[in-house]
């Protein structure tokens, strides 16, 4: 059988030997593939990309929610931007929230997650508090009347269909339908192959939000030491992102994790020295 | 130019297209290259897996020195087993040591980073404080007669030369000669994909250290997320790795880095709960 090598960064190639490819399609935005890997299961492939695999979506997945959902003091109310293979979704909803909107460009993502990748979406997309909108998702921050605790932007790289997400109008769009309190994280890449991005996306944040943190997770299947995640909110949060602040919040709703505590949490923001670099230096905060 | 792919990771393959190879050749231990690869600058080979690169060799040497040396209130003479690319005596050289004796089993490999990784071993094998052994560094800790406040064990893969570094009685005999506030440290590769072997490694640890607790870094040419170093010590020193504890120690005898900080060294020991689980519970120590 074939492999899949991911090209995403020259200089350092991925190959995947697979057992199988189950799904290879162009849709309206995007070439997709679902394959059946050797060491990862299924994997999800846009653009010639690994966006997610059964093996380690929980790294990610985890992250992206769990941060925010325990950062914030009681989110009720959460938008995901992307996310089409319910991953995030399926996270958000293990915690008492009364809504969760997910606004995904592709509805052939979400299509292909429902037929090939239960093991990530589980019933996700059945459950009575999530809303399903196939659109753009720069366009329902700007439009929206809603507001939410939690925005949680899920998306592929800046490029193709993603790159509307990634301006400063976008932010500012997103911070008006954001509580006090509120809060978006996003994923912005390798700190070590994709360095410029990272600082552009922090620089862009900083202009709009009051208050920028970068956490780190690591997800063997994005190459490249840490993968980065920028947390932005209108008010200081660094106070409730503590080990001991964030325990407490745990404690009120814990969860069974695989990857995610609160240990991990609070330590997750302690960046190494050249990705703090990038980030205009650890913990600054600009404005 | 041809590509180097590294095959340590059934199932997952990275390939490095290179400028040219600069050295392959067979040693009396193992087979070795050094090829200049077109993003990670030179990178050291050895049985085929990648051992240190030009572009991303600090994160690894950092953290394996300065953990340790953070951690040791006062660490003035230092054993390094392995390490014959000389990162590691290159970083412990940076502190206040008296003593820093490096046993290599291949002399080939100094000889081979004396001449092609001058960026990685600088002038280190010049400093007069290092005593380098060509020799079995199994037998050096059984025979030698001297003690030391810290064994760096820069080893490859328990594969090949490195096997009796793994067991039981090399433990033993590094504790004998190690002081009573003494510390090992060593790598035990991706916890995600290298789990059973980080599992292995703690076990055998705790059956002769008191305190044994994994710190985690994120390099960029080790794939598979997190790579793992168990921290090992005859006394308890998870009091000495809290944030407040290491930056006092980093004040003391300050260094700039490019990974490392005392933030990043507390946080490094934060697991994430699949990790904890292969060490047998986060922060549990037996015996």
């Amino acid at each position: 059988m074939a492999d899949f090598t991911e090209k995403l960064h020259a200089g350092m190639r991925t190959k995947y030997p697979l057992r199988r490819r189950l799904l290879a399609r162009k849709t309206r935005f995007q070439s997709m593939q679902v394959v059946d890997t050797v060491r990862f299961g299924r994997m999800l492939v846009l653009d010639d990309i690994v966006e997610t695999t059964e093996a380690d979506e929980f790294v990610y997945h985890e992250m992206m929610t769990h941060v925010p959902m325990y950062t914030h003091p009681n989110p009720k109310r959460v938008l995901i931007i992307g996310g089409g293979d319910g991953g995030v979704l399926r996270e958000v909803l293990r915690h008492p929230v009364e809504r969760a909107v997910m606004v995904e460009i592709d509805g052939a993502v979400v299509d292909a997650a429902k037929k090939y990748l239960r093991k990530i979406c589980g019933r996700a997309f059945k459950d009575p508090r999530a809303e399903l909108v196939i659109g753009d998702g720069a366009a329902y921050v700007r439009d929206t009347a809603d507001s939410f605790d939690v925005v949680i932007v899920d998306s592929t790289d800046p490029l193709g269909p993603s790159m509307p997400l990634f301006g400063k109008e976008f932010y500012r769009n997103a911070a008006r339908i954001m509580g006090r309190q509120g809060l978006l994280v996003r994923q912005t890449g390798s700190a070590f192959m994709q360095g410029p991005e990272l600082a552009a996306a922090v620089k862009h944040a900083r202009q709009v939000f009051d208050c920028v943190e970068v956490f780190l997770s690591a997800v063997p299947t994005y190459v490249g030491g840490h993968f980065t995640h920028p947390l932005m909110g209108m008010t200081d949060f660094t106070k409730r992102i503590t080990a001991a602040a964030v325990r407490r919040s745990f404690e009120r709703r814990p969860l069974k994790t695989r990857y995610y505590n609160p240990e991990v949490h609070a330590a997750a923001f302690a960046l190494p020295e050249y990705i703090g670099a990038l980030c205009g230096g650890p913990r600054r905060r600009t404005k």
